[in-house]
């Protein structure tokens, strides 16, 4: 009998988030205030987030205890499965031996809801009743509308309008689930007023949406707000993914050579590789290749610069040293929602710039290309998102063919792609169009990062 | 630590589907002709299923070898997941122990896959190239084009028009997974193009899509048909799920008291029943309460007849004993499209009509209340469908809170609801219809019934 599927007991799933702040190489660069331009201190943040996020954010103890209450919700949906592709690699016939972790049997269908259900939690612990935020395509909103609901506090999701008229179904998973989400700009914030009366038709931005968040959070008492990616505490949350991957690829009898991601702000593949990378860190397993996954037309790591610059578009956010095209850079309109971000997790940028993990840059034909070359073989829909990281890796698999080797290859497989099917069909139709990036847009937009005095 | 998920190893995952006919009290009335209404050979059947199949429908061996081929494709998604209800518990405040087996979480989100796969195979085997199907949303024919693609099947799936047009999201599906699907009635078969010519705006319906596929078949020489519920094959391939149920109820060192499903075509939940009914068969659990749910719009066990009847609304199907409101009764455009079907497989109907299993009807308000509190405790959307079985779970775990009881309730819980987000829309705006059903409309409908002479 060939096991295709790991599963790992609810008795083993891991306790404690790895925090790989404690085993970095090098410090990280502190974060600076948008206005002040002065390092950012948890005074600063205590308006936004509960104070355990913010101990998080700086921790450098190398275990965090995940809380009781958290591991209980976890447990509705986790430990997730680690699948082996015999198909895929049969099909490719390929001497390579490839392992997914899947995230997509989340109830939200993603790797969201790990970071969703305790910041929630610690929100609620804090006395907080209620959560604003924002969302693009809708699964950041949809994830912390479920966490939101576990713990009985009120959300209110300020979604991108354009997204909101289009993609109706994400709205509704945040309704079904309780929470409140209203197109961005909105009448309900300073920042979405002044937008509507200078432009009623404006189609929202992601940046704009985070400024209506933020307000919304700033100006009421009870009120917090809440990010999905990027920050340090959210790749801390996602660790679970790894820790999980670990303990079942040794049931697997099996270590990684390679282990492929999609990165937008970069949490999902973080929380997959940040439990391997000590093992590079330790001299364990020295050539461990991780590579990071990108779309061409948002290319943060291959042609970004590493600079200190506003974590939103409208340079509301924190500042922090990350690889990034520019707050300003606006990515062509590809399907992959959830890597159209301008920056980068600041701890992959650290890694990515001390040249312990790689990163390659792959165009949507070719991602959705691999994702029905998978959907025929494993049977799975992944989103447009970690269709980046199974192109990377049946071209990696392609390699072992050739060279005959038997590598293992590792894909962070985030999430299901039942509400990016019009993608699907774009691409089997023959409609879907690739974006060529001229030198000439990143330079533009990276002559507006801001100056950090201290930098 | 209380273990809300009990996941089962792929290697006890069950290697044999249990045949409920070896164990029938009473032997299975015969199929009949629709056309001669002379008693069905296996003769009749051969040009549109595999002769392995037609013996299956038939056999009364107790165990049937689950082929290593359809083992290793079953191994892509399962085990399935056996879910403790702890947090839906608490919400209802009930001393009753929920569980949940959950099929949504195989690649085309339903119970489908676990005879599409058998049913390709064994067409495989026989050295059929292609098959004919039809499908009204969907769920059917996406199943069976990750079925084909598995084992280079081509399909062609003949889809209800109006669900075609209205619902572009499985036919990708099935694109994705390599089958065409073109809208019915079609210009392709003899059936389509008289009711073309007669109504060229006809939107379809399922009885007509059934006649195209069945044309297609029968005139072509590689080509087979297949059906997704209903008959005692499909209900066979479908046992895996209770098979593994009992073994991970074992797990969880309980045993159920009640099994709740809903019931259309009556697969999905006989699938996971019948393992659990031959305990009642033997006396050891002679109090074992099975609860079948239907729609108040089609309430084919509670208000309608157990009488021989054809199994499509066209009359070209074969003649089968089943509870049934009449071939040419019309449900109303409730959102549980799988639960639409006039008739009732011939196993569940005899079981019903011997007693030994319970039926109750409900309005799709109610379901969607109770899917909405469900994905608000548990986290998952559930399809309209299993929300059925989410309704009558609750209200039975609701009287135990009032009996003080603490009876082990288990749930069929067949698939995710991730394409009928419309519907919970409509449900959270007001906007949800129910149906009354006027006895005439079912006593109109029963004059149609066949008149079998043997029967």
């Amino acid at each position: 009998m060939k096991r295709a599927m790991y599963f790992l007991d609810q008795k083993d799933m891991p306790t404690k988030w790895y925090n790989v702040l404690a085993d970095m190489p090098e410090p990280m660069p502190p974060y600076f205030h948008p206005g002040t331009k002065k390092p950012l201190g948890p005074e600063d943040l205590a308006p936004l987030f509960p104070m355990e996020l913010i101990k998080q954010e700086v921790s450098t103890e190398r275990w965090i205890e995940i809380p009781e209450e958290v591991q209980d919700v976890y447990r509705t949906y986790r430990p997730t499965v680690l699948h082996r592709a015999y198909r895929l690699e049969k099909a490719l016939d390929t001497p390579a031996k490839i392992f997914y972790k899947y995230e997509g049997t989340s109830q939200a269908g993603s790797h969201k809801p790990n970071t969703a259900i305790p910041q929630a939690y610690y929100n609620k612990k804090e006395g907080i009743k209620r959560i604003a935020t924002e969302t693009g395509a809708g699964q950041w909103g949809s994830a912390l509308a479920m966490g939101c609901a576990f713990f009985g506090i009120e959300l209110k999701v300020y979604m991108v309008r354009i997204s909101y008229d289009q993609k109706p179904y994400r709205r509704i998973l945040m309704e079904t689930w309780g929470a409140r989400c209203i197109p961005s700009p909105s009448k309900d914030t300073k920042a979405g007023r002044d937008m509507l009366e200078k432009w009623p038709d404006c189609p929202g931005s992601l940046g704009l949406a985070i400024s209506e968040a933020v307000e919304d959070a700033m100006t009421r008492d009870d009120t917090h707000y809440s990010l999905g990616s990027v920050l340090n505490h959210v790749l801390l949350h996602q660790t679970i993914i790894g820790e999980e991957t670990r303990k079942q690829m040794e049931m697997a009898d099996a270590y990684p050579d390679i282990i492929v991601g999609c990165v937008g702000g970069g949490s999902n593949f973080a929380g997959q590789f940040l439990p391997w990378i000590r093992d590079k860190f330790s001299g364990k397993k020295k050539d461990l290749r991780i590579v990071c996954v990108e779309p061409e037309s948002c290319p943060t790591m291959t042609r970004g610069v590493y600079a200190y610059d506003f974590g939103d578009t409208a340079g509301m956010a924190p500042i922090a040293k990350m690889h990034t095209l520019g707050h300003s850079f606006v990515p062509a309109p590809i399907h992959a929602g959830g890597l159209r971000y301008h920056g980068m997790a600041p701890i992959i940028s650290k890694l990515y710039d001390l040249g312990l993990i790689d990163a390659v840059a792959v165009h949507q034909t070719a991602i959705f290309e691999a994702g029905v070359k998978f959907a025929r073989t494993e049977g799975i829909i992944a989103g447009p998102e970690p269709c980046h990281a199974l192109k990377v890796a049946i071209d990696e698999a392609l390699k072992c063919k050739e060279s005959g080797e038997a590598k293992t290859i590792l894909i962070a497989l985030s999430g299901h792609g039942h509400f990016d099917l019009s993608a699907y069909d774009a691409y089997l139709s023959g409609k879907l169009q690739d974006f060529a990036l001229p030198d000439k847009e990143i330079k533009k937009a990276l002559t507006e990062l801001p100056e950090i005095p201290e930098g």
